[in-house]
């Protein structure tokens, strides 16, 4: 099972701006192998150590799109429904495999649509504590039921 | 196994401007609940069917994120040790379980760094033939020797 743990800064499960969405997580090597085969991604940085120093890195990098994946399951765990619209990702820092690393979203806009709400979020990874190693923005469709306060002007 | 074929539209495999990298790929029930055992995102749009169509889709939807896994996939199987420095995705229009769909990347900007090359795709995921499900841009660092033709001023 992956090693990981999620929390809110909230002090209940409803969404309002300015809210902290976090997860920890140390991707193992059998994770990096199982996502390899899912995806079909065996780009030697990720799977062999000798390639990986070759390419100027220190070891194996974890997939950045698997470390991207924190951020859909941040919203999933906490809003069980929601939808992702978009996501930028700038990869800032390699990320290797047995480093933990810190995730993060911040909702920093909320509009009200229908029974649902658009919700745009700072995106962020961090690694030895307060190094940025991933950033970016995601705009996710939440349902109404996951959120305490609205700005209507988004 | 996955399901997939991945193709260059240039003669050799050496890439210059202007070059598609194209694969075609179907993500089978299987790939995602593997997904979601690695990356711990049960979010149920994904993983049931009628909480998806509860949602209002028309069945059990792929992860975006597993969706975007195809353009990675596709530079890596193209030009091995190449490293992702950025993504945006764009989710136009929900991918089913079960869907054939279309990724393509179109290699738009080069421009030299030392012995390796910074490299701009337009990225887009079709299905249903033309219908644009995913789009976006990437950029990445290429090895030198991936690459034939370059544009000096990116």
């Amino acid at each position: 099972m992956p090693s990981f743990r999620c929390f809110s800064s909230s002090a209940t499960r409803l969404l309002k701006l300015g809210d902290s969405l976090k997860l920890t997580r140390i991707f193992s090597n059998e994770d990096v192998i199982e996502y390899a085969k899912i995806t079909s991604d065996y780009n030697p940085v990720h799977l062999d150590s000798e390639s990986a120093r070759n390419a100027g890195f220190e070891d194996q990098l974890v997939h950045g799109m698997l470390v991207a994946s924190l951020f859909p399951q941040i919203i999933s765990s906490h809003c069980p429904g929601a939808i992702y619209a978009s996501q930028s990702l700038q990869f800032k820092v390699p990320i290797y495999i047995g480093e933990e690393i810190f995730g993060e979203m911040q909702l920093f806009s909320l509009r009200r649509m229908k029974n649902r709400y658009l919700a745009k979020f700072k995106t962020s990874c961090f690694k030895h504590g307060d190094l940025l190693a991933l950033d970016g923005e995601a705009v996710a469709i939440l349902p109404s039921s996951a959120v305490a306060q609205v700005d209507p002007l988004g």
